[in-house]
């Protein structure tokens, strides 16, 4: 992983300024294994806020631009200009750069959800990346080593024929107005003009159902969703009940929620199959139960005991007992995209969530509103 | 709890011969505190099985019946006759017995589901008792102190009002076809005749039910459910995703599966309300997380440290760090129904699974039924 | 186990009288899988406190004696006398009434350490039972199905040669003077004129050296102990740390202590050999980390996947997943004990705690004070 | 932390070539918050390597050493010269270099344990450093955030008086004789001229040893220590028994194993005073047991809901939920070192580990051995 002698990848920003949780992480998994070098950016729509986060930052003053649109043009056409893009800003905000960039053929990171509508979804879709730019969803939990072992499991029959997945993703943080009281974090994300029209569905939803998808490769059939917004005055839902059809007969659940007082980060993914049965929770993420049938529980841990997958691939750093955790899982997206970008990726081709993957969640979020809409019934992905 | 010099109820027993499971439960939940003394039966409808299981539990030969109905009318008669009698067979007899022995004017101890049929439920519940006879329904998992506890923090408004609850029931025990290689329990479990229209609904789903409503105290609105059979030749279902809505507006979600591998008999409740929230699992139950909202989560101990309800309600017996198991909760039932017969149970009121509990439980069965037929739509229990 | 048509044992207490924490659990024991009945008592020392108890307890005035002394000449001498008696006094307390039951020809249950002294403990070994009367010392922890199943992979091989042993045993319930404050536990426990000369060693340090000896086997070659007293004004230890040689060289560590705060009752063993170790813990006890080097960790459970012993000598009542408690495996001492009483125990023979571990156990603080007083210098159990 | 738009500092790396684990993680660390800049190296004793292993480092030719001692000489002749340098090679080669460095007036960042021999260190603590050049020990596991919360509640009092200590490092890769089957680790770590006099005890038990002192501020008194070495031909100890005796009398234990099987990287602190205790596990390093005497178990998590120090100090960069890790850990010594480097370290003053901790961890070594060559007698570190 990186340390390999390849020219460091030169990266601008989207969003990010000082204060953003978000492109903080992504500045940190971008640096953590050595492959880029953030030299470009358009932080905020503040300029006083941009110019001073790029000097924090050490981007020249005159690679701080004072929008997208600018950095775009102008990085296309430097001789030294980014190589890639990350696009760290509120969902409403995704659509535009990233076809920007993708248009002047520069590499697009892309935080999720793809886009606040499915419109500009599928439009994105419809864009043609000038130079073979290519683009990653920053799905970051598909970046943990245990799920990628989980992901073979699952892939190399292990499991048998899946039959339950379970899949949640419950936290606390929104038990309060806190978009009321000064959370800048829970403004945006309780803002249907800046979220789109999911709220916790669109921001933790989408990473739960993404997950079971990575992990299990089932294809979803129909959701029956029940969305509620506890909190008075919230404008969009906040707890997230959803049950799910896949094709071949397999059954799931799904519950996302904001107001479940006492969890920070709880995203869980269970599935059982015929022969054997997985359970991985993220807020203890270097552990996982694989279970088969009539056996004992076994506790697989990243790096521990067990043929898995080449290293490479599922991006172990450090040894068994070593604690990886949420910012490793992010930088192994960031270095595994490098290696796509050098047009050494084969090892992890399939791995990356894709521009594909991020129309699947907008259209998951537009099939759940749509049906908790219609009292809950069935609706397929092709409805919406 | 016992040990209080009052006279030992006698106690017979409907079902429960050698080989049976919830039977012998039932023995050493009622031996275990000291209030029962068992003295007659009708072990089994096997006659020579019925007379060997009665001779090794110590029953005179002349008290060990062919059937119960001539068990009702001779230990009625008796003026040594029973007090009491436990109805541990499979769901499609229990209205006969319990009717009979209301209607002698023994008190009855009835295994879940209450009947296989909403019928029976319904005309169970119109039965006139004898000589103010009393009911308890074997809900055994009430019988857990911190699920005592949780039920009186809810009660206690310590965790506001109630928003979203999570609950469910996973085992593996069904996952391959047991019930064709010769295990009995599986055998009636996965029969319509036997079990009623539900399958893993009726056996750990309505436990996972009655609980949630134990704790929560909420009413049901409606469910919405997916009931699948994923073993090929199964009768019933074996999995059971369910969304429901309660009056005043808080959401839930149950889960009941018998083919989750590497799960043994995972019922687990999770309760959140504005203020706080609660976790429980049964396969650790002397532990239980309790979570205000912007404070650490606690770890409460059954006996521990917290002010709590009376022990004696609650059926602690030993110091916290001892712990108490799946017995000590049946138990716990059984000796404070004792105290309930004896005259002595207002500490105790109110926290024994009733006949109306048992009414709801098979109402939720067949409501459940009722939406996956008809394509997992919202059902009332009024409609059913 | 149990319920097999054997007339039931009859059973005296000495000690255990209203109030008492171990004389109640003992009669839960003798009561849970049916083997016993209690009918004869000397139940305090305080005659009013001995009636009452025995009248709660529905014992037979005649039968509730003053001292154990006439208690064991009257039921020696009746024709329906007690077959067991269960001595559940102070440690002071032992000794007396095990010699006079044993040599009265009725079968002794004891609680632990066996006497308050070596002197004692000596004597006690050197008593000739009449009748071939029977003695069983309530180590009660050797009770619990995995500490049988952890024995028995040890004594397969499965470890291979034993290297480490770590054990312990922490409490926090003496953190404070409770000894000055009412408690009556905590008063004879930190008196050496009762409880001898080890406090925390006596009551807690032995069960931890007696579950290390009964699972490894491993004898025991020289122990260097650092024994602590923290509480002001407190006369017996109250912290234990402890070196352990074994013959064949492997290492152990034992540590109790009753003043770590947060501990309820955290009894723990782990074993490591040359090819697999084992980790087991007293208030999780439904489950034991069971891994072969170079494999995944596995979690056994009580019942659960996996060859092991016998279920009649392990125990296990209820399948995996319905947890048993510490009162099951109490309770299993008493019906084992109960097979052996009636000539039929072979299939136990082995796994019940005799004199000779309870002179074990009283050598064990012996030579850990002796050590300690020494400058924790090696002391060999000959050397006391 | 660092984003600071301060110059990234220069750094130097001595040993850490290809195939290197602790230099690779030096290496993440150094990266992850943007202080540093790897532009020069020693990184092997083998010139091929050091000179491939600097190429894939993007190290210039000219700035890659053959030797320390050259490299200490030109970088500091340099006007670009290296403004820090991190040791990572086996312990025989940290005083040469560490001296070097500190007297050339470029700061030293050294693996641990110090040196391989206590006259080492001593020497070393009397070197005098050029131009304030400063020294940071990497006991990284000082760096966990909810280690830093730990030490903040002793300090504040929250515990009381401190009583008893249990310190404990588990592993088991060194089960089997590694050392002679080809990995490098395992040589250096079980060779007495490389390591020094201690084996396991050098290699985790001064980690184990570091962190009881730092987290609880105890001053050691003496050690009585048995050491023992489990596998056939290995030369230096693989288990470590160890009791300690504190000043104002608070009493511990450490035990410090690569033998025991099942164990990865099993660092654990369990600290009680007379108020509250506090247990914390390396291999789970986002949670924290902290429990006030008579009330409930709390649960801490890095930055989750408490009262704390600063995240500042504390390390802290992604909310409550989202782990951190073992590399996290390591990054903010050397980002709080770079804060100390460019003058603004205040804030973290007494949080990272110096060259004074690091001659009392070899004092340490020496002592336990002394002490188990000894018979286990307790020896004061002033006796080494």
């Amino acid at each position: 992983m990186a340390e390999n002698g390849a020219r460091r990848i030169r990266l601008g920003m989207v969003g990010g300024g000082a204060g953003a949780f978000i492109g903080y992480v992504h500045r940190i998994a971008a640096r953590l294994d050595g492959d880029y070098e953030l030299v470009a950016g358009a932080l905020s729509s503040d300029p006083d806020r941009a110019a001073s986060s790029a000097r924090d930052l050490g981007i020249a003053p005159e690679r701080s631009y004072a929008d997208w649109a600018a950095m775009a043009r102008a990085e296309a056409a430097r001789p030294d200009g980014i190589d890639a893009v990350s696009i760290v800003t509120p969902n409403h905000v995704h659509f535009g750069p990233a076809k920007a960039f993708l248009e002047a053929g520069i590499h697009v990171i892309c935080d999720k959800p793809l886009t606040a509508t499915l419109e500009e979804a599928r439009a994105l879709a419809d864009v043609r990346p000038a130079k073979g730019a290519r683009f990653l969803l920053t799905h970051n939990y598909t970046g943990y080593p245990l799920i990628r072992q989980a992901r073979e499991l699952v892939a190399s029959g292990a499991l048998g024929t899946l039959r339950v997945v379970q899949a949640e993703y419950a936290q606390d943080w929104l038990t309060e107005a806190a978009e009321t009281t000064g959370s800048k974090q829970a403004e945006w994300r309780t803002d249907p003009a800046r979220s789109g029209a999911g709220g916790a569905i669109g921001d933790i939803g989408t990473h739960a159902y993404n997950l079971l998808r990575f992990v299990s490769g089932l294809k979803t059939q129909a959701v029956a969703a029940d969305l509620s917004s506890f909190v008075p005055g919230r404008r969009l839902d906040d707890n997230v009940n959803i049950m799910l059809r896949f094709e071949g007969g397999a059954r799931g659940m799904l519950w996302a929620s904001q107001v479940a007082v006492g969890n920070e980060n709880g995203l869980k993914l269970r599935i059982y199959g015929d022969k054997a049965g997985l359970e991985w929770g993220q807020e203890d993420p270097n552990r996982m139960w694989f279970t088969e049938f009539g056996k004992p529980r076994q506790l697989l841990t990243r790096g521990g005991a067990i043929d898995g997958p080449a290293a490479g691939a599922m991006g172990v750093r450090v040894p068994a007992g070593h604690p990886e955790g949420y910012l490793e899982a992010f930088a192994t997206l960031y270095s595994q995209f490098a290696k796509v970008i050098r047009g050494d990726g084969d090892e992890v081709a399939g791995l990356l969530p894709t521009l594909a993957d991020g129309v699947e969640g907008v259209t998951f979020i537009a099939a759940a509103v749509k049906s908790s809409r219609d009292d809950s019934r069935w609706v397929r992905f092709s409805e919406v």
